[in-house]
């Protein structure tokens, strides 16, 4: 036997995380074989708790605590605007931006008839109950930039139609910091399509 | 608040790992929380299993189950010969290469004055017990080719002198499958020295 089977153990479980290969695997674990125990306790908690105490929003689908997330609870927030977007993990990254002080409401994915993702997989039963509860005055899709996020939003917008809601889709375009030589050609055509006129 | 607290806990334990940055623990741990509970369970178990379940070999600190290796338990070993190694993760190196039949010593390191690591804190002492037995004819000395791990070879081999052994130290030259021309002048000037004649 090559490995002592804890520790071949430890690698397989790592090496099924995304984007940790084998070798990465076993360099993981070989560095908490070498830790103190207190250190590998306290990974090994908080990952049982990011399980046991982490549910989803009952009214937005966000990660939250307790029933309701911190952003629905909060009465900071303008609950007219609705920002919707596929995965929790796209709140993190718009709240960083500080530029949106409204509700969300996370689909949990988007629709991909290959996955066999259909509407009923998605929240989108429950936008609609959040809609008819006539709070909400706009809603801003945030969905990603591409073929399966573009479809949704369409499908979105058609159904949304329906509403006496101001609807808006967040812009594409070159990214900050980016460089138009080496953009690509759709990124580009975007920023031409949504062009400001100032 | 931006991200529930369990999972910003879980998030900052993850990053404490090496090769782990914040946007990949990030992404680590919201996909653990999208994991069924039973996998969590299994990397949580692995972990704490590791660190219970695995301790140094009485006689070479290879890792272990048992109070000795699989390798000092084998009947197929060579007894005569030992390798002398940095870290138990380098025996797995080794083994895999299936050209080395003998017995391991880790000694925990190498000599390394800046960060504290003398004689002492090697398992230098253990070293000299086991050639004391007089049951090994043969050690290889296959520390990492770098500056601390040559200074140790060197103190070992003058240490080991004083012993009727035959002493090697692993070939340095052109890694199997490199290119000579982006090889570093170092390595070839070894190449060089350690040419063999045919």
């Amino acid at each position: 036997m090559l490995i002592a089977e804890p520790l071949q153990k430890a690698i397989d479980e790592l090496s099924k995380l995304p984007s940790i290969g084998k070798k990465t695997a076993q360099r993981l674990a070989l560095h908490l074989l070498k830790s103190d125990l207190s250190n590998v306790e306290a990974l090994v908690q908080s990952l049982t708790e990011l399980k046991s105490k982490i549910r989803f929003c009952s009214s937005c689908f966000n990660l939250s605590v307790d029933e309701k997330c911190d952003i629905c609870n909060s009465t900071k927030r303008d609950r007219s605007i609705l920002c919707v977007v596929e995965e929790a993990s796209d709140i993190i990254a718009i709240e960083r931006t500080n530029e949106f002080n409204g509700l969300y409401h996370v689909l949990g994915g988007v629709l991909n008839p290959l996955a066999n993702v259909g509407v009923d997989s998605l929240h989108i039963k429950e936008l609609i109950t959040r809609i008819d509860e006539k709070e909400i005055k706009e809603v801003i899709l945030a969905l990603n930039p591409d073929a399966e996020g573009d479809a949704t939003s369409l499908y979105l917008i058609k159904l949304l139609k329906e509403y006496p809601l101001k609807i808006s889709r967040i812009a594409r375009g070159l990214p900050i910091g980016g460089d138009l030589e080496f953009a690509d050609a759709a990124t580009i055509g975007r920023a031409f399509i949504g062009r400001i006129s100032l």
